[in-house]
């Protein structure tokens, strides 16, 4: 490899901390947004981040509607109040109470609201790649949100992902065609401080799972870590997903998605 | 505010540069793979990250299969040349010999597949957030594999999404429950160089498109910027999505979802 190649290739060890930290420090916002607004330039490279995500075939499936207006807004606002009116009422008791405490959208005191959209039939009937499964481009419009959220991040704006709001009626407000997808609702704008946990994480709605819990190797089921298991509620179920195809994990003992039962800490390799 | 909160706000422009870097520079990655194995530290770092993505009620519906299994990886690449046989027989002529000669994974010669999933009744009936949009879910874990693609690129790894493969088969062979979805089959590996555009660009596949034509100001069909329109044939259909509903972009002119057919360039702001 020349020395060029190499330069072209490494992120020295201070750019790759940066890019954990914008991964590590992303939030998901609703609270704490400023008035001051978000210059065109700003938003043009959180666009262009966000549409130099990978997309399946190449077919850049998304469209970025940048919505200012106050009038739209409140009219978002009230979509999501009647969505999350219905949803309250699934919970009931503590729950109930937790659930009517959180905040769980900024459109109006967001400085911009981004509607994200996926259009499907964009790049004909024979999209490369996408023969198998249909919705990859909807997960490559996911991507591109991804890379909007950690781009805001860096530029210290936050980023909020509402998805409390009937997207059908969402599509009569915005003007999305009804053959476009709404991927994702967005709020943005810059913020007094980005909290260090998510939000439902120090509400104790539910806690962070054990990266370890969630780690497979060469076939489900086969962890390297068999820790103690944590008899927290909120770690209850993880791998409660239900019956089993008739596949290899079948011949594993038990239980919860076929994890081992065994309590013992065993390192596989 | 005070210092020490502007301080834990702000990225520097430095690292500001270094997550723009990571975004920009990351490629779908099917050749250059090195040989050069990924140590478990680095492979934590990278699931980790992952694991830092936002996900919908903070339901976490996630796991990570790591394969390294050189049986596994065989029976993956074999589901992959039986649905890539199939996906070709689209493309005829010029295109189908592009397309024959076009390297769409990287199975066996990436050290690491990774096969991303999402459980999807993780977290019990009532989700946090998904009373109105189920395949949140989904999107959430989108959200993690770009989290881990940029986390490669940062860490010089390179990532390949393979989509052409049937998941049903693919269950099968990593053992994934019946009752989980696969999200994403990856293929990771330290590689020699990463390209400087995407394959299917570099090959002619398809164009990018100009971002411009893909941001809508306050609904959509109202662009900034009408743009001379680009004639090649990779950007027509970007806005041809067909019938649009009741909604009020049925007051605008023509055509192509509610784009403005004219050519000038005009600043709407």
């Amino acid at each position: 490899m020349t020395r060029r190649t190499a330069d072209a290739l490494k992120f020295s060890r201070s750019e790759r901390d940066a890019v954990y930290r914008a991964i590590f420090e992303r939030r998901d916002v609703r609270r704490n947004f400023l008035p001051r607004a978000i210059s065109e330039p700003v938003m043009m490279r959180l666009l262009t981040a966000a549409h130099h995500a990978g997309s399946v075939g190449f077919m850049q499936p998304w469209d970025f509607v940048v919505i200012r207006n106050a009038a739209t807004k409140r009219a978002v606002k009230q979509l999501f109040v009647e969505a999350n009116t219905e949803a309250a009422r699934r919970y009931t008791g503590l729950k109930g109470d937790l659930y009517r405490r959180l905040k769980l959208e900024g459109i109006e005191e967001a400085p911009i609201n981004l509607c994200v959209t996926c259009s499907r039939r964009r790049g004909g009937a024979d999209v490369l790649g996408r023969s198998t499964v249909r919705a990859t481009d909807l997960y490559s419009t996911c991507c591109a949100v991804q890379n909007l959220w950690l781009a805001a991040r860096a530029e210290g704006i936050g980023v909020g992902w509402v998805s409390i709001l009937d997207h059908h009626a969402l599509k009569r407000v915005v003007g999305v065609p009804k053959s476009v997808t709404i991927l994702a609702y967005l709020c943005l704008g810059y913020v007094s401080k980005f909290e260090t946990a998510p939000d439902l994480e120090m509400a104790g709605w539910r806690d962070r799972i054990p990266v370890n819990q969630l780690i497979h190797y060469d076939a489900w089921g086969s962890h390297a870590y068999e820790e103690e298991r944590d008899e927290h509620e909120n770690h209850e179920g993880v791998h409660q997903n239900g019956r089993r195809g008739k596949d290899k994990t079948r011949r594993r003992p038990t239980g919860v998605e076929g994890q081992s039962s065994s309590r013992s800490l065993r390192h596989r390799r």
